[in-house]
């Protein structure tokens, strides 16, 4: 079972068709006001936010613009990342204008590249003598990483490979360069490697695949590469801020990790490439290490609403049950990576665990980083947010209590675009006689077994467990597989309106038969509302309890229920209510209750206990707080 | 009632002689263990504890020896503090080894003194350009106020009047320098205010006062001076920090201030002289000001260890209610400021509020600044620790889980040492007709009322609430006021073993007759076991209850519970029982009980709620925590 192979592979974006009552929503929003926002922000066409600069990098690096580098070292990821959405967006809606736009900001890239193919608006504009001596903390690997991420999206989707040209140029001057028989270096963030596994899989060309094997070998190899290159070294790019090697997962070889350590985005861009390795090279030391890695994160370090990172400084994993819910980091990118190493993992080992947390992370901390009307994003998302102290007392600037319109550091905008205007990958997949249903998305989906399939599922997520499933096209002896979430206690399933029992394994639901098109199937997994405890080791969540139903996680806001919300008290036998609402949080289900609020009092402290008085308690998904103006907001209410 | 004027008067320390159980011990530390040990570090006689360099810096700045100035830029105050302790100490025992060696320190601070009576080692030595020009940054009066308390108290201990002298000259020249009709200034960090007015009573010359009332009413007044003096400099003594006026106190003028703000320790300075300005200038704003900002720090902004100081940010107050136990700051030295602010409230509003307070603080967050063999050293006094976190994760690096021996910033150790010798004048004060007795602190004092009274006070604090009251020598018609805890429900008050009720007045018990010598007094206040619960705006006490009895608040520890103490439940019907103990801790009583404990378990998140396993649990006396090795500790346990 362990056997490291690709049990299964995800489906191609271009075999996949959203059409979800959730999600075709949230694609739209995309396409029609995140990616031309974004647009409009990269080329510094928004008044009063952040200043972008990036593709102004890219005209002067072209020599087709006067003036000086503006912006992070890794700024040009953020053009990187946008154009990778722009390329799925293309598959959801074609967009000629857009289109034709992108191209051109593509061919503004090819300007920039270099004789010897390099490609880096920062070390060419601004520090050129510099290049490659500072990988641990100038990100050139990475922007190179999201630049071939965004190039081999880009071929995918429109046939055009320009953009994959420019990159494999430099990709094999990355090739060429590092190496053990070449220079010795890894990346200080972590993100190439991924990109070499996309590139090699789109070309075939196996030197890709070997330098990202380079790059996740290397790492934690004794004498420690970045040590090495610090000793050689006179300058720093940053000043100050976490250098130890834990902070970029390479005190030890990937192989022996234990847990996950240090700077939580780079650590699950890390684990993606580890999974998408083992799968691809049959590297069983390798799928443990992520297995082990995956349990660490999810079932020690992870957040109620699927964040993960419990601390700002370095933006990083602290250590088992260590999750702070005001001081938080949570950064909307890491839950990003989690999904993106989620269906790398679900390629070399089939299990529903994997699909549980896509389902949590996009209905709760990736979609909590974004603005219902997809112009304002968190990069940290809180569990708790008391106005005065949120986003303005020093230990808690980072956690803010509304989303600003854009970063200094703009990675997560765009980790948000090109993660939902791809979704339709991580709902499916397919091996050669299974059809694996991981995320209950509605959508028609083509699959490549048995002459051809095209099923077409239908949903009522997340407000409703309901799914259908209609062949429009199959003739064959096969399995639909499909996830049971880790939530749902219990489940219905007929076949053409006969009750069926699957057989279940590793948390899917296998129906094999001969299926036939018209063939239908009902799933019901009913949607209850459940109370969640957390584990005592957690200090911060003793004695309180978190709203779930379906996939979606509560929270309370003080809109809804007014000041000084750690005051609630959900008694444990209360009967908690769903209401169906239409409003400015959109077409939600919320959840309400009676229980009690603590009576306030002049005194600090007292030996007489509390009054405790009705209180009406009304909770709305998590994602959708910070929607109605400032106020409190929690997720955890004391029982 | 409250008409401003000194309605009593604290005890000469020469008049009062700590003889009690629990204090006496600690007293005896202080001139066996503290005192000495101080005078090594302070001589850097100490391996392996951070330089201190401060009598060094001295014989620099006097000439006599070549080197750099080393230490911070007020390194001199710790020198003052010492040499005031030694000055209580030799009331308590006269040792005239020390004072020779304190003799000559003195003198070799007046060889260090300039021409003109400046005396600051770090302008004379190392940047005598920058004499008085960032009095926001620079303790320059800071020290100037310590070691005018230090020589205040030599005078008044030894009648020696060198020190003296030399700070008398001192402070001429700061009086000269600083006023409305010389140079505008006020100290950044506030301390030369109450030694001013300490100044002004042992020379009776008023200019003392004046200046220390210049400073106080100079404070916060448009345009604000930190803004003027930033204007005029083009440096700065520290890199970042805070640096708004608000840190400072200086925001707004002092009798407008509405809530503590900023650096808590130079808040209850302030507080501190302006109470004794008030008293002793007859100025019912500034009373006014006193008491709102009394009650603001702790009724909105107090630990319930009276512990102040929220955030290490500035090390300082944050907002009403924002009480964090684990990256709490609670720095020893403030709660020692706080006793300052509280006696001197009592000489201007005669209150048992106060006496709680110094009870609080001396019980609780001062004595827990100090290792009970008192070699070691809190600076932040948590209310919650957690190794691994605590001293270690960025935000909680301050909050150090075990007592260093020494600080680079060593205000802490010297001010618990002036403190705790001077104890004594913290439990009594009289004026024309009335004994008050503050604290039950077994003593024997003397008052000057009606021909000279001689009481002793038998206490069994802090394990037993009955104290006993011998006249040794009385005669005439006058009250003896005894604070009436707010921890005490109920008491028996006897004369001459005759049951009385006192006439009850702003929580004193007033016993007014004719007192001969040989009359007693028998008090009783039964002391219970309480739980205290926290107002619930305290976020971070939600659902938990903190365990105290008479003047002692609780707390749990690993060495007697076990690790992960969040996981204990205290319910609220669960029987408490206390226990004496003599051992490592010292005499104390523990309390016990049988609670609960939530079964370990692999998850992170269930919907099962955790099961419950029987739990003995052991409270140890709060000051006591920390001294049996590293482990977790908590105050608040949850219900």
């Amino acid at each position: 079972m362990n056997e490291p192979k690709k049990v299964q592979t995800s489906i191609d974006l271009k075999k996949v068709k959203v059409q979800d009552e959730f999600w075709s929503h949230i694609q739209q929003l995309m396409l029609d006001v995140v990616i031309p926002y974004q647009e409009d922000v990269l080329h510094d066409r928004i008044p009063g936010v952040e200043k972008s600069h990036a593709v102004e990098n890219f005209r002067i690096a072209a020599g087709e613009a006067e003036g000086q580098f503006y912006g992070m070292v890794f700024q040009d990821s953020d053009v990187a990342k946008w154009l990778e959405a722009v390329a799925y967006s293309l598959l959801i809606r074609p967009d000629a204008a857009l289109e034709k736009r992108a191209d051109e900001l593509i061919a503004l890239v090819g300007r920039a590249q270099q004789e010897d193919g390099y490609l880096n608006t920062y070390f060419t504009v601004k520090e050129p003598e510099h290049r490659w001596q500072n990988l641990r903390e100038c990100h050139e690997l990475y922007c190179a990483g999201h630049l071939i991420e965004a190039a081999v999206a880009y071929y995918e989707a429109t046939g055009k490979d320009a953009f994959l040209q420019i990159m494999r140029r430099y990709a094999d001057l990355i090739c060429a360069r590092f190496g053990e028989e070449a220079v010795r270096g890894i990346p200080g963030h972590q993100e190439i490697e991924l990109a070499l596994v996309k590139l090699y899989r789109v070309t075939g060309d196996e030197k890709y695949l070997k330098t990202a094997q380079y790059f996740i070998n290397e790492r934690g190899v004794q004498p420690l590469y970045f040590d090495e290159e610090e000793a050689r070294r006179n300058w720093h790019h940053w000043s100050g801020g976490p250098v130890d090697n834990d902070y970029y997962q390479a005190r030890l070889p990937v192989r022996e990790q234990q847990v996950a350590t240090g700077h939580s985005v780079r650590a699950v861009y890390m684990y993606t490439a580890m999974a998408d390795l083992a799968a691809e090279t049959h590297d069983p030391a390798l799928l443990e290490a992520c297995k082990r890695l995956w349990n660490n994160v999810v079932n020690k370090q992870m957040y109620v609403t699927g964040g993960i990172g419990s601390t700002r400084h370095g933006e990083a994993f602290t250590f088992d049950y260590d999750l702070p819910n005001d001081t938080i980091y949570a950064e909307t990118c890491a839950s990003v990576g989690l999904v993106f190493f989620a269906r790398r993992m679900l390629e070399a080992d089939v299990n529903s665990c994997y699909g549980d947390i896509m389902e949590k992370e996009l209905y709760g901390g990736i979609l909590s980083g974004m603005q219902l009307d997809g112009k304002r994003f968190f990069y940290v998302n809180p569990l708790e947010v008391v106005p005065g102290l949120s986003g303005r007392q020093e230990e808690y600037k980072h956690a803010l209590p509304q989303r600003p319109g854009w970063y200094a550091c703009a990675c997560c905008p765009p980790n948000v675009a090109r993660l939902m205007t791809s979704l339709g990958q991580y709902a499916w997949g397919q091996n050669e006689d299974t059809i694996f249903a991981h995320l209950y998305m509605g959508s028609e989906a083509d699959f490549d077994l048995r002459g051809g399939v095209k099923l077409c599922c239908e949903s009522q997520y997340a407000w409703d467990g309901k799914v259908r499933y209609t062949f429009l096209k199959a003739d064959g002896n096969f399995a639909l597989a499909l996830r049971k979430p880790e939530w749902a206690k219990s489940f219905q399933l007929s076949v053409n309106g006969e009750t069926l029992q699957p057989v279940e394994k590793n948390g899917y639901l296998y129906i094999t038969r001969q299926w036939n098109t018209g063939d239908t199937v009902e799933i019901l997994f009913p949607m209850e509302v459940r109370r969640i405890y957390c584990n005592p080791a957690v200090r911060e969540n003793a004695g309180c309890v978190a709203l779930c139903r379906g996939p979606v996680v509560y929270a309370l806001e003080e809109a809804d229920n007014g000041k000084n919300l750690a005051a609630l008290r959900l008694g444990r036998d209360v009967e908690i209510h769903t209401e169906k609402q239409s409003g400015e949080l959109g077409d939600i289900t919320l959840l309400k209750a009676v229980g009690k609020r603590l009576a306030p009092t002049e005194d600090l402290y007292t030996d007489i206990p509390f009054a405790q008085q009705e209180a009406s308690i009304t909770f709305i998904p998590y994602y959708a707080w910070g929607n109605r103006g400032l106020g409190e907001m929690r997720v955890w209410i004391h029982e």
